[in-house]
């Protein structure tokens, strides 16, 4: 492809309102466009980039027995009012009336669909098992679409579902799964770890999540180097640092107008961890009193699995409930229902006295408090680890994919069921399985780039190689140019040939904005002794070569 | 890919709701489900022959140097408002509100959003000629979805956009696409031609229309064998048989309740040819009269062109406007608005007389009434080409593909401009085309079917060759299938074997109505003389080989 017949739209400066280095980059080197709010176009080079992904993904998908569907992007709402999700997701669901006036809906996801096809094809045990997958569009109306096409309103997934009579049949389709999107991602040049996660919104029991590491990451993960343990700090379990080692007798210290861990921590020059913090919530069925040490943070995600939804108390209602004011409540002798983290088990701690302006010394677990045992804090960098005792180490990430043991979440609402070897029915037992390409791009750039642009890992870069004939009216120049290209297309390789007419400064700048991981540049000086220069867009690493050793020397070079 | 692992769900009957050839041997050979009016999901089978299909359309765009894009479906309302389609369109498009309350739609078309992109991005005449194309999802409420993926409310179209320094510059990039859908049809192996159309919602001045022969057609179409004339009954022009021969005074007749052009006709016994239709209309700056002769049908459509929307009038309007009831109007003395069609400038005709239940023989054009003169009449079988005066032939349709220009209509109002060389500001000149690919297979499948089931194209077959070993358990047949399923992979051919454990009738039956176009037949008693079977789906035809011909025999086969 000739540069001078592609759409690529670079730009000189550094757009406004770009967050992340990929979404920067990607404005800059012409690979996508904001249509509006989460709403992005792919220009040729982006596109490029997308189906190149796209086909690593079906290969090992096709590797893996699935077989490509298609489905339909608007639904009908009433397969979703039959698993619940119709009422139970809010505002992320795009909703509409057809001409009709039927209630209809934009596919965030397609268990529904998918699980409603099952429901009239599937007859028989013989039909088990199936994997069906698409790679197509998905809308989801997010609240904070941000970062490029990290988290868009709009974006396309390779979604598949497995289909199986048992649990031990699932077990085999989802490692089968886990294994090709370790293979995609490796594939794909990208850094990446697989972790526990939160089913969410997808409901079932057990749930992966691969993650890229990144600073431009939405997720933190929690990894154990001792014994490989790894979560999303959604649900990543940690025992804190070791507890004080004081021992109080109770006793009710004054501490004025000292309100929060930082300030009393301060003020009686004990660090935040000999504290016990006290946080008051409302849920539907009532106030619950939530305590972690003053060193953790409570972790909503995780309190919500305990007592589902909640919001913090306001003052009043603190006051009305406990009796005293913020600042100054503890656990002793409340009523209501409590819930106290793990790492406040054991020791002894400063509490609020539930008494205006004074905390109390000594607070401990079981003799001062009764409470319900969970982890409730945020895993963070330093803690150690619960299975193996080793600290732990948190990360950034991008989450790329993910995979879910589903169960008959689905396939029970919807009635998919098969006939097993002794005639009777059961509930097809599913999974589902998500990528997202154009995170894996944008991981892929956020992950590989410096301070001129993109450096795209060889098989999913929008071309294999860019020639720069720097002086376009040299005959002997565009020659040779002419010459490499034709035949490393003719090999098989997809090849842009910036061949404007442009300073060589403006296309060795384009060049290494635009990521390509080999230039071919074609100079007058070298072209006089018959030479080339091949260079490394990340190492920036170049060796000149004879025109005619050219094409092998990139494709050895390819190989290393 | 072996039968055993592909989803392939055949019916034995055919299915009740289905209307057209391609619909019910769509479902029956497991190539597409329902979902819900007008949204189909695509099983394996036709996923393959819709992605054969777009592979076919990608090689021929990017040979005119067309770019792949991918835009989204959701779009804002902004940009449609100010081309003011927004308004203009009706039910047909898809509207919804996101979570902010913004008015969104769902692409029906790309028009507005490629000009948007090309606003922002193209500068100057050197930025020119660009075409942008995108295989993705477009949404139409449809009032009445039917035939399968014939006429859907959700489905995947190319559509392409160019954009131009001038008129002359679209007519290249207009022509280049014209011949890119001549050679898209060809290699999709469909019957189809290209006619004149009617711009419709898209607007512009000049449009075609590519259409394949097919009873299961929506359109009809008015050809010319003489001089070779072709255009969609919708704007076709035809010059109906010659007017009759007399030349009455006129004369009042008495017709007691003979009001329709059938009635007065048996009663008076002449042809309806013989006669002068009146019909009133309301539009919203009043009434209008249309004449046409009585064997003639009054087109809505093209009446449309020159009067806007209307509708007929009630029987009490006809008498409070013309001040008589109807049955018995003409068009002598009045005075509203009249459009009379071509064919009645001459020749005296039999009209009504404007009297209850009295006809008035001898009308004449110029002395009895005057009008507005265009061809509103529905082009019919046996009408004259305006053109030579050779014969119409007229034939249903299935519209696969059309082409618009666009001119500026979509750049004035998005302000779409670029610098041209004197530097000066103009608007971009605009074309757009579209071929949707499962029209392509509908088509294909209508023009291409026998009893048994399907008949695939070679180009666009799910499968390039089927073998069927009738009995897998005996391990003679599975090696020689096995050895020639491998031979036809390793040289790049799609194969389905059906290695299910079914007799061979059942194998026979479904390869028919799978519709692959060769069929490796490998049974025992062939197989004792070192022989298998090599039929042709079309014309069941078979030649016996050599087991060790077989890969030969098939790939010379395909080249004839």
């Amino acid at each position: 492809m000739r540069f001078s017949n592609m759409f690529i739209p670079t730009l000189r400066d550094v757009p406004a309102d770009a967050e992340s280095v990929s979404h920067i980059l990607m404005l800059r080197a012409g690979y996508v466009r904001q249509l509006a709010s989460g709403l992005y176009i792919y220009l040729p080079l982006g596109w490029r980039v997308m189906n190149r992904i796209n086909k690593i993904i079906r290969e090992e998908m096709d590797a893996i027995g699935a077989q490509e569907v298609s489905m339909p992007v608007l639904h009908p709402a009433e397969i979703w009012q039959q698993t619940g999700r119709w009422d139970a997701i809010g505002d992320e669901m795009f909703r509409l009336k057809d001409r009709g006036g039927r209630d209809m809906c934009l596919g965030m996801t397609h268990e529904e669909i998918m699980t409603w096809l099952a429901s009239k094809e599937i007859r028989s045990y013989r039909d088990l098992p199936q994997i069906w997958y698409q790679i197509q569009t998905k809308l989801r109306d997010e609240a904070r679409p941000k970062s490029g096409i990290l988290r868009t309103r709009e974006f396309i997934m390779k979604d598949s579902y497995s289909f199986d009579v048992s649990e031990e049949a699932l077990e085999t389709n989802y490692q089968l799964h886990a294994d090709a999107y370790h293979r995609i991602y490796e594939r794909c040049g990208l850094r990446f770890f697989m972790v526990e996660s939160d089913p969410g919104m997808m409901g079932g029991a057990v749930s992966h999540e691969f993650m890229a590491p990144s600073p431009a990451g939405e997720d933190e993960v929690a990894i154990c180097k001792g014994c490989g343990y790894s979560a999303n700090v959604e649900l990543a379990l940690s025992a804190p640092s070791k507890n004080n080692p004081v021992d109080w007798q109770t006793e009710e210290v004054h501490t004025p107008e000292k309100r929060t861990v930082q300030e009393v921590s301060n003020f009686l020059k004990l660090p935040p961890s000999y504290f016990l913090k006290s946080i008051l919530l409302i849920t539907d069925s009532g106030p619950v009193l939530a305590l972690v040490r003053g060193d953790q943070e409570l972790h909503e995600k995780k309190l919500a699995r305990v007592i589902g939804s909640h919001r913090p108390a306001q003052k009043v209602e603190v006051k009305g409930i406990l009796g005293v004011e913020a600042g100054f409540i503890g656990p002793m002798g409340q009523k209501i229902r409590t819930i106290a983290d793990e790492s406040l088990r054991d020791g002894v701690y400063v509490s609020g006295a539930n008494k205006p302006h004074y905390h109390m010394k000594g607070i401990r677990a079981g003799r001062d408090f009764q409470a319900e045992w969970h982890d409730i804090h945020v895993a963070k960098e330093g803690d150690f680890c619960v299975k193996c005792g080793q600290s732990l180490h948190v990360e950034r990430v991008i989450e790329i994919g993910n995979i879910f043991k589903l169960g008959t979440k689905y396939s029970m609402p919807l009635k998919a069921v098969f006939l097993d070897e002794s005639g009777q029915e059961r509930p097809i037992v599913m999974g589902s399985y998500g990528i997202g390409p154009a995170r894996i791009a944008a991981a892929a750039i956020e992950q590989n780039n410096d301070k001129d642009g993109m450096i795209w890992p060889d098989s999913i870069s929008p071309f294999d190689v860019e020639i720069l004939p720097l002086n376009i009216k040299d005959p002997k120049t565009m020659q040779a140019a002419d010459t490499i290209y034709k035949d490393l297309t003719d090999k098989g390789f997809e090849v842009l040939m910036d061949d404007r007419d442009e300073r060589a400064g403006v296309k060795f700048k384009d060049a290494d904005l635009l990521g390509i991981p080999i230039q071919i540049i074609i100079g007058e000086k070298n072209l006089k002794e018959g030479l080339i220069e091949i260079k490394k867009r990340r190492t920036k690493e170049a060796v000149r070569v004879k025109v005619e050793e050219a094409v092998e020397t990139y494709i050895a070079g390819r190989n290393k």
